[in-house]
């Protein structure tokens, strides 16, 4: 079912800032009647005259009370973000005033609007697709530059673009297809089963890529996975707390921006790492949660990464090697971080250096913290993040370019198996249409009602 | 010190919206360069040739990269609210976006905004006088309708009015006061002594019904101070947990406006009821917080009013009278509240409800919780909340208001005494200083740093 384009015929308001106490607070509406209801409450210019794109000065009145003086910013449409008629309402950020305003646009006939409602009505008015859609709510989100970025290149359209050049592609060859049935009593062919067989392979690369990349795009979202391990008294806690107090201190340099701190993030030249069940560790001194090895390595398997701290002061050579044979064992990436440089027994500290995937710092002093952080970023590749390349983030999505692949996977089967035009249209028509699910010129109300219901309110 | 009427020479920005995330965030930035900061960080029209009032679609862009899509608002000096030029930028509601944008702004040459420089700005400019930049603060603050309206007559300059009225007849008497001075060789009296006396008796009159509202200011701003107080089990947690459930449900109706519900703040038609020491009363049972008369006397003390329950059920009649009686002895008005109705014994009701000063309920119901609430607007003489008059909301202009009232009594004492006149025109002066310090007229860096510190970033 193709998206309906309706114009809807209610107006819809909600608080669009964050919640909370604030200089200002704006309230939008967006509807057909969202001049008059605001003109129906505001004491200064007449807004039935006004042009879009214009700001105004006056008070919101009722019954003669005054309840703010605000300024409107007026979109008409179809030059607003819903496409509909839009004004927004700057008023004074207190609580009271902000519920106060938006009672009395409901009791002027608004009503509320859904999370999402606004870039659902923004979507279905053609404003942009499903997947630039899904960005928005993901760039509100994107806490660090890597997400960030990928979430903007998505709103512009940029992975929207490749799966409809994937799309397009695919739409040609099945026009031929079809146009093969038409003539099926004779048999003929107007696509190679060659060329067929070979331009399905190229997309079956490129959706794989897509796919893979989600790990990356899941990575961005929620973090590298990442895990301090080593013997007890190593300096894991130590290491943790020089390396969250840092960002901490970079986090919060900019007033009324600061959020809470995610206690166990980090973010390291736009990447964001997060340490799987640090909260003892850095509460609780390293004997006490020297939890036993098979725990230590259940946790190393949900990691990307494991950061593994060799005591160059007391630990053996022998012990040394054994701990990196254990390492290599799990199979997981690993950095060694020969900690303690200052107290090091010079021995075991060439032996550890010579490692190519080893780091020497002081977790106590902060010595050579930045040399860890360029081997964070080496160790987890971070030419895989900065590449130009689209990255899916979006779960929806990775599930419709999985569907997408094993469609493909049977048209190619279908070919090898020479099974006629019919079965092969149909199976193109499949990866067509999961295809088209992620940019939404294939959607369900359902699916969309699911998709925007993740959304703010507001937005 | 007349506040200096100085243009700034640079550039201040803050975070205008409350911090968190929504689908959008406001970033002010107000000086004389606003427009050339923000039109280098720009992509979209050339901002320096465009008019005030006006909306701009476009992109924050740095080194090629789009930071995000924005909606500026321009607002050309004096046509703003700091005078100055202004500009606010409409972005994602994101963390890293709004910091990301504020640094760019930064780099550009602007610097962070102290708390309440905004305002304070629009102050030096002659926006509005100090009482009423101080109402900016106290409206975003306000959580109900009576300091909401306290805060707006303030704002819109209703306040100001009545000082500088009180003042400009000071001024009248001062001027002619003074002339005696020129003529004092001649012993001359250009004001009858008596007239003005009279004068002084009036201004004194006004000013101390000013004096006597910030009684009445502060309760609007804190909520009236209320005890719930009665034997163990007359049912004091269960009445106030119904009076506090049915509030809840009320202040959080409009989704996206709901705030941290004030435990133990109520609000009954516009007027705010704070509960002292209540907290206890909800969590533990009537016996465990049965913490001894002499306690919950000096409770009874911090407090505007006390609810006393009356279990109907089971106290008797002597006991009632006695407590009734121990009650008048604290001097705290109080409203006798008859709980359990429905398990009454008949006479003690009957007597319980021959007192004006009581209202029958049974909280376990919610019975008649309607009819308690009217007798409590009644008992703190609501009539004082919705008169037209001024209220005095804020601690300042209360202390000049009292050392107005202590200049002019030294008038008096001086008029009786019959200094001469240049005795007299010195505590007039007195008199003036202090009334001009409320609107502003007279201000110093000092006090005026001290009162914007107390403003929330971006106002």
């Amino acid at each position: 079912m193709l998206a309906p384009m309706n114009a809807s015929n209610d107006n819809i308001v909600a608080l669009a800032t964050a919640p909370g106490i604030g200089a200002i607070g704006v309230i939008r509406i967006s509807g057909p009647d969202a001049f008059e209801i605001v003109n129906r409450l505001f004491k200064g210019k007449d807004l039935l005259t006004q042009k879009s794109h214009t700001l105004h000065y006056g008070t919101i009145v009722k019954e003669k009370k005054i309840i703010d003086e605000v300024v409107l910013s007026l979109f008409k449409g179809p030059h607003s973000y819903t496409k509909e008629d839009v004004i927004e309402i700057s008023c004074h950020g207190s609580h009271y005033i902000l519920q106060r305003v938006m009672r009395l646009l409901i009791d002027e006939g608004a009503r509320l609007a859904r999370p999402g409602e606004f870039t659902q009505r923004a979507f279905l008015n053609g404003r942009f697709d499903l997947a630039q859609a899904e960005a928005v709510a993901d760039l509100i989100a994107s806490e660090n530059e890597t997400a960030h970025q990928a979430a903007i290149n998505q709103m512009r359209g940029g992975f929207s673009l490749v799966i409809k050049n994937l799309r397009a592609e695919l739409i040609h060859f099945a026009a031929m297809i079809e146009l093969e049935l038409d003539f099926s009593e004779e048999d003929v062919e107007f696509v190679s089963r060659a060329a067929l067989t070979q331009l399905i392979t190229d997309l079956q690369t490129a959706i794989e890529g897509l796919i893979e990349s989600f790990s990356l795009g899941n990575v961005i979202k929620n973090g590298v996975p990442t895990v301090i391990a080593g013997k007890p008294n190593a300096g894991k806690s130590t290491l943790l707390n020089a390396l969250l107090n840092e960002e901490k201190a970079i986090v919060s340099d900019i007033p009324g921006t600061t959020r809470d701190f995610i206690e166990d993030e980090m973010v390291i030249d736009g990447v964001p790492f997060r340490f799987i069940d640090t909260a003892g560790l850095r509460t609780a001194t390293d004997q006490i949660e020297a939890m036993g090895i098979e725990r230590t390595h259940s946790k190393m398997k949900e990691a990307s990464l494991v950061l593994y701290l060799i005591d160059l002061a007391s630990d053996t050579i022998k012990a040394y090697h054994k701990q990196i044979q254990d390492l290599e064992k799990t199979g997981v990436p690993f950095l060694i971080v020969g900690n303690k440089t200052d107290q090091a027994q010079e021995t075991l500290k060439n032996i550890v250096a010579s490692d190519i995937r080893s780091v020497l710092i002081t977790a106590s002093t902060k010595d050579n913290l930045v040399g860890l952080k360029t081997k964070l970023l080496e160790a987890i590749n971070l030419d895989r993040f900065k590449s130009s390349n689209t990255i899916v983030t979006n779960a929806r999505h990775y599930e419709s370019l999985v569907n997408t692949k094993m469609a493909l996977g049977q048209v190619i089967a279908g070919i090898d198996g020479q099974v006629t035009s019919d079965f092969l249209a149909m199976d193109i028509r499949e990866a067509l249409y999961a295809l088209g699910e992620i940019t939404g010129e294939i959607t369900s109300e359902d699916l969309l009602d699911h998709i925007f219901s993740k959304f703010c309110i507001g937005k």
